[in-house]
This record gives C-alpha cells, sequence and structure tokens, in this order.
C-alpha cells in the first residue's frame, strides 16, 4: 500500500517526526508548512517541497494535516489556495490534530461536497511517541476508509483505534485529555501535599506509586516534578487549549464537567505567569504557591 | 521472629484476612472485636479471644489496630479497659487505621509516657490487597521498631515504606488518597463524557487506558463504570473520611487542595442520595446526573 501518494501539511514537533517515519517506511512525500526551514529534516530525508495547501493536494492520494487548532486546519482545507482548490473526487484528507469535533464535522460535509473524504485521527503520545512511531491514533470517519489507511497509520503508531462517525475521533481524543489532566492534578496536588507536610518526595512516590494511586503521569512527570524539571512533554498553552476544546464540546452536549473547569483555571494561572511554554507536570507549582505566605 | 506475640484489635473487612495472614505466618494471635461474630473465621484459625483491648495487650508485644476512624483508636489504645491500662515498657503499637497525623503524634506521646511505642502504618491495597497479603504499607515512627516489625508486616504486605518519623505513615497514606481520588474523577469525567458524546465506552478505554491517560483507577474501575456496577472496592463513606482527614491535615499545615475540595463535594452527592456504600466509582453517576434535564 505504500503506492499512496502523501502530502503532509504541518512540520512541527509532532509532524516533522512523522514524516520521517512516513519516508521510512517508503511513502512518497510532499511536504508544506507555514515556515519552510522547518521541513528542512523532511527534505533532506527524501520528501518534495509544495509552495501551499492546494500546491501539495495537486497529485496526491491523502493529504495529512497535523498543526495546532481549528482556524489552521480549517484554512488549509477550505481557505485561500487550500487544499479544497485543487481536490479531486476520491482524494482522502486526515487530520491529526486536536481541534473542534463540531467543526470537524461541518468540514467533513464542505469536502464530501467535492467527493473528498475527511478522516479526523488525532493522536496521543507527544513528540516522543511520533519519534518512535509509537503514537496513539483515535480515528473518525468512514470505516472504510480507516481500514484502507491502516498502513499510514501503523507507519506513525501502534494503537489504532476506529472511534465512529466523523469527528468521534477529536471526542475520543477530548475525553483522553479530560482523563489525562485530572492524573496531572493527581500529582501536582498528592506531592504539594506530600511536599507542604515534610515528607519525602521520593519515598512518598514510592510508597503509592504502584497502587491504586498509580498513574503514567504520576510514574512519568512525578521524578520531573521532583527533581524542579518543569520542561515540557506536553505544554501548559496546548493543554489549554484541548481543554477549550473540551469545555466548548462539553456544553454542546449538555455534559458540565466542574472539574475540568477547575483544573484549566488553575492551569491558567501558570500561563498568566508567563509559563505557558512549562509542561504541565508546572500545575504542581500553581497548587504550591496556594500555600505560600 | 515470629516469637512476637501479637494482639490484633478490629476484624472487620481488613483486619479479618489480615489476622488470617499473620496466623499464616505461625504468629500467636488474640483478637478483640466490638462484634466478637467478626472474629469468628480468625478464631476458628487458631487465635484466641480477648474481651477488652486491655486484656487483648495483657500478655502481647505487639498490638495491631485496624478500626475505621480517629475516635476508634483513641478509645481502644486510650480510653476505658484500653491498651494503656495493662500496656508496660516495651510494648509496641501499630495502628494501621487511616486516621489524623496530628492526633497518631498526640497519642505516640502520651503513650511514651508509659513506655510504650506507637507506629503509625496505613495500608493501601483494599479488601482484596488484604487477602493476598499485597497490602501497601506506609509506616512512621520509630526506625529501629519499624525494621523489628518487617516480619509482621511481610505477613501482610509486599510494599513496606518507612515515610519517617510517627505521623508519617498517615501523611504519606493521606497523600495517597490525593492521587487517588483524582484518579477517579479522571475515569468519572472521561467516560461521562465520553458517554455523553456518544462514544462507545469500550472502545474509548481501549483507545485511551495504555497511554498518557492510563491509571491504575481507569484500568480496573473503568470497566466496571460500563457495565454498571457500583460495588465497592472502597466504600463512598469511607473515601470521605480520608478526605475529610485530608483537607484538616491541609489546613493544618496551610496548603489548599481546591482539587480535593470540589472532588470530596462531588463524592458526597452521593451520600447525600443514599449511595455511600457504592464504591468511589460512582462518582461517574454524579458528573453524569450533572448533565442530565
Amino acid at each position: 500500500m505504500s503506492d499512496f501518494r502523501i502530502a503532509f501539511i504541518g512540520a512541527g514537533i509532532m509532524g516533522r517526526p512523522m514524516c520521517l517515519n512516513l519516508l521510512a517506511a517508503n511513502f512518497k512525500l510532499v511536504v508544506h508548512s507555514r515556515t519552510k526551514s522547518k521541513a528542512a529534516d523532511v527534505l533532506k530525508a527524501g520528501a518534495v517541497w509544495a509552495d501551499s495547501p492546494a500546491a501539495a493536494a495537486k497529485n496526491a492520494d491523502v493529504i495529512i494535516t497535523c498543526v495546532t487548532d481549528t482556524p489552521d486546519v480549517k484554512k488549509i482545507l477550505l481557505g485561500e489556495s487550500g487544499v479544497i482548490d485543487s481536490a479531486r473526487p476520491g482524494l482522502i484528507c486526515i487530520d491529526m490534530s486536536t481541534i473542534s469535533p463540531f467543526e470537524t464535522q461541518q468540514m467533513a460535509k464542505t469536502l464530501a461536497q467535492k467527493g473528498v473524504v475527511l478522516i479526523d485521527a488525532p493522536v496521543s503520545g507527544g513528540q516522543v511517541g511520533a519519534e518512535q512511531a509509537k503514537l496513539s491514533i483515535m480515528a473518525g470517519g468512514d470505516k472504510e476508509t480507516v481500514e484502507k489507511l491502516k498502513p499510514v497509520f501503523e507507519a506513525m503508531g501502534k494503537n489504532i483505534t476506529y472511534c465512529g462517525t466523523s469527528g468521534f475521533g477529536q471526542i475520543t481524543k477530548l475525553a483522553n485529555q479530560v482523563m489525562v489532566i485530572h492524573t496531572i492534578m493527581s500529582l501536582a496536588e498528592g506531592l504539594a501535599f506530600a511536599d507542604s507536610a515534610g515528607l519525602d518526595l521520593n519515598t512518598t512516590l514510592a510508597a503509592t506509586s504502584a497502587g491504586a494511586a498509580g498513574s503514567n503521569s504520576l510514574k512519568n512527570l512525578g521524578p520531573k516534578v521532583i527533581a524542579g524539571d518543569f520542561a515540557p512533554a506536553f505544554m501548559v498553552d496546548l493543554q489549554l487549549k484541548d481543554l477549550r476544546l473540551v469545555l466548548e464540546y462539553a456544553e454542546e452536549i449538555n455534559q458540565p464537567l466542574p472539574g475540568v473547569a477547575l483544573v484549566k483555571e488553575l492551569l491558567s494561572v501558570l500561563k498568566a505567569q508567563g509559563c505557558g511554554r512549562d509542561g504541565t507536570q508546572a500545575l504542581y507549582k500553581v497548587i504550591k504557591q496556594l500555600g505560600k505566605k
């Protein structure tokens, strides 16, 4: 199936390693990025440059977008010199960004009028997962198309789940972010309480992380908090964007989420303090600050 | 070291299997419980009955208490016909209940005046952990005494951590409960959001539980929520008691925990609705109710 010609839009922290993995799996790759220099490695590895999303889409079978937010995807797919300009029936778009499920469904309808299929396939696993081709991929849209795309997904990820109709990949990703942020809160309040009480944090981690309190966040980020390492595995700014999407959609479906709302507000303290590019484990600092004289 | 003569006070859900494991490890055991019938299995397995905590303590080297709350422990150790009545210098008390760290420290001081050492050693792992002798044990108090007690702890648990001076076992347990309750919130809001959005919950669990969102609560309790099984692994009433202890101690040390405060209030909805004996995973029901018309 490596005869799919793929055009990839977005060569950022995630897109870059994903492109390299597609090339490593022998896919023919055209790449476009807002900032050309970001694609340098990918071009060196054999990809061909395109000057616009429309140019990238021209001879492609599959377009992949992996950018930051809803307006970015909208512009790439439907905007000026966008994919829709040169799209022909049968083209498949895969959006691997994390964006609004509702807007995803709207765009899928618009593209369908041109015979283009939109699959939403956001990922979890961060930069490391992208580099190691171990991303979790949550796919929504036409099931047969998702099946057909398996070799493409397998070049970039491991745990590939078909989640349902258009937008359901995005909704699953948002549910994932709800779950993640509470495990971040778990380590933030748990370790802040322990530290303020005078416990040794390494001992606390040893006593707790293997039992009922155990989580991947505690295991992976707990030692970073203890070491005072707030470099991003996943950035506060991006998590805030994802939680905004969560609360927007939660309102749409009438499902209040008081916990997410609280954690989002606490996380936004970091943004207000100029720490939006910290990793989400910096939520620990916010909780600790509450107890400072 | 199985020449320790042990007196065990409290033959409830946790105490009963802990007693059986001590007997299986060949410790001589005297048992006392508020309700004698609860100790029937333990007596059958070879333990000797005592009519009061004082009577139980009389010929014991080690007294273990495993009951519900601070006043229970206080009454057993320092009340009428309590341990202190017949205690002699050198006696070791191990309190394996989850109670107030502050009161623990006070009781340790009172007992020390009689030459009695109090070790706080609360546990995590629930009924199943108790039955399988796989409890996590968090010990605070005199380090040498904790060392000496190793064979006693190893008869009941696996992950035995020395957490520091008197009360530090309890504080570590409370930090553990902070971490646990946020992972319960993770599955409650994550799955409630997913369900209200129309996702298939088994698919959602498959897509999320192995990645960054993964936690022991999600793995162990997620399938129960999906099956509508709200039977207790750990009861709402007991979790509420533990979170009350957390917030009391957090106030003592000036460490606000807004997340715990919110989750405790949401959990208390279950108590108000007569579901205090549900398992903590019933928090899912509370979140779902928020979205009902």
